[in-house]
């Protein structure tokens, strides 16, 4: 366990591009998308549990008792549930102030519920550096190898060592990027000094409310006041007055950018394997293969596959359901009790359009 | 209606390309296989009603109970069930010599439960022909035009006119064939003379059943024993005595080839459109586009189609439930509540193989 380390788990997002698996009831940290036994804020815990004092989540109040029940070892009392969404700087800020008020100025680290990483003793190194990096008064990322000009990613450009104790491999950071075009990214991929921006900050509480009460002051003053009454009787009602008054806006954005402009952003590199699961051809890419013909498959259900080759199947229409395929390749068949899915690999980008087309023929039980 | 004449309906046959819809719980002809309304069973006895004095059905004891629930017109005693399937001869021979032993001699035509037929003037004239043939003492065939060289039936070669009055396009039988390969198919069909066999038989149940005792004496035997017995309290025990000994054998092969050799065949042409759904492509031919993008459907359940052509989707996993397409072309969906099908229009012939794969793998359940 990290000293005085309490890691924040922003759960958000629907992951509209995974339906039907993923649903605005079912979103895609609560599912186990790789079929490893464990949804992904479940693996995302079970990372953090070791290396920190305390583990929040933050999330929706619809998804609230879906979290609880799938983390019954963490206390109710480490679930922060937001009324609407406000985007990130205000759940990370939530917490961080939260924590501030239950413990006193501690380090926080933030790590979204719905990303999949291996390799925990490389995980567990980056955080530590992270977490030194923020001691001496940074907001420390972790940067991720860039291992293909990718479009869907933020980009973190590194300068020199950072020269902190504790965390050798540290990098000033000199600047972050919204997700570039192809050319552009891969300009970032052959200067060698850029990697994906995966969303993981580091800082301890006092140096983050700072910035945010810099950087955005009416956000910095709800949070505090929020943070203030949250383990009293007065939360409901502090929440209903503030909450829907806070500004809607990303860590990225409200503190990442302008601090690292400043020079108060630094960057430890991560050793360890990262995907976020945008769509099904992201996630065909990083599950093993079934046989020898490039066949992928999500769990148990009965398959049968003739001449078929490249395929992701995800069966999960229900028990005793037998899914076919015969001379199909690179197919991708998602089969749910509710709706099906019949796509190709390389469509998968653009499975928002149905779930927006199912919403538009007013199809509302399914998406 | 037409004088003296019953229709016998051989309901048999598993349909095992048409997997998973046809099963063998649920076999072709008790499906509404176009989303007409009617089960092709249905459709074939609604057909044959008007025109005869009674319609028998011929099926498996598996199957009578769901004939005779799709056909609560029809009188109990004119379901007659096969305890065991003896091929064609011994069904049409069943139900001609029960029909003659309870209304003399008469005639009758065979009619599969599982073909599609449009055009139901042209129909009634081509059978009203065929019977005037019947009672001249023909065995008499109704020829199907062959619009294509197809290899899936066989084919019936016209010799000249057979000059019977009431019967103006009759022609006389010079023979059947086997199906054909590409090659000789397409050489029939520049011919001129060649006709589709689309197994319909029309004949006096004397000349029939005088026929099957010159060419197979045992079976018409056997035929004159178990009709003998069927409307009497012998029905069972006669049945389990003869039943199983009888001679497996087309019609074709029993009466159709050597009475045609020796010049007892007559045709009348078809004027109707007909149809044998072997196959998901061949079920596709026959509906019509649902957009102009040549997509299929049968029935009404919710489909999404985005950047999809030349679809077939048959939705039927139950209610409420939506299968998506994206960017997928000429794709089969066959969703069912046990099991789903993808493939192609062009591998649609091979989805019996899927039927043994499902049985190598144990999946009787869905077979």
């Amino acid at each position: 366990m990290i000293d005085n380390f309490y890691a924040i788990v922003p759960a958000g997002g629907a992951g509209t591009r995974l339906w039907p698996i993923s649903r605005s009831a079912a979103p895609k940290f609560l599912l186990d998308l790789t079929g490893q036994g464990e949804t992904l804020l479940q693996a995302t815990v079970s990372r953090l549990s070791p290396l920190a004092k305390g583990v929040v989540v933050v999330t929706g109040a619809a998804h609230e008792a879906a979290c609880r029940a799938q983390l019954p070892q963490l206390p109710a009392s480490d679930f922060l549930a937001e009324p609407s969404p406000r985007n990130s700087m205000a759940a990370i800020g939530l917490a961080a102030a939260v924590l501030q008020q239950r413990h006193g100025v501690v380090v926080v680290g933030s790590f979204a519920a719905d990303h999949i990483i291996h390799g925990e003793a490389a995980f567990t190194n980056a955080v530590t550096e992270a977490v030194k990096v923020a001691e001496a008064g940074y907001v420390a990322t972790i940067g991720i190898a860039a291992s293909r000009p990718a479009t869907g990613f933020g980009y973190i450009e590194a300068g020199g060592p950072l020269g902190v104790e504790g965390a050798p491999h540290a990098a000033q950071v000199t600047g972050f990027t919204e997700k570039p075009n192809a050319a552009t990214a891969a300009k970032y991929v052959n200067a060698g000094n850029y990697r994906w921006n995966g969303g993981m900050f580091v800082a301890r509480t006092d140096v983050l409310l700072d910035h945010l009460a810099r950087q955005r002051p009416e956000l910095a003053a709800g949070l505090r006041r929020i943070a203030a009454d949250w383990d009293t009787d007065r939360r409901a009602a502090t929440m209903a007055e503030v909450w829907p008054s806070l500004e809607r806006i990303a860590i990225d954005h409200a503190i990442a950018e302008p601090v690292a402009a400043a020079g108060g952003v630094a960057m430890v590199p991560a050793g360890f394997a990262w995907h976020d699961i945008g769509d099904f051809a992201t996630l065909a890419s990083v599950l093993p293969d079934i046989d020898d013909d490039g066949n992928k498959q999500v769990g148990t259900g009965d398959v049968i596959r003739i001449d078929a080759s490249g395929t992701l199947v995800i069966p999960d229409g229900g028990p005793g359901r037998v899914v076919a395929l015969l001379g199909v390749d690179d197919i991708v068949v998602v089969d749910t009790p509710g709706a099906l899915l019949v796509t190709t690999r390389s469509r998968a980008q653009q499975v928002g359009d149905v779930v927006k087309a199912a919403r538009d023929l007013g199809l509302d039980d399914v998406v």
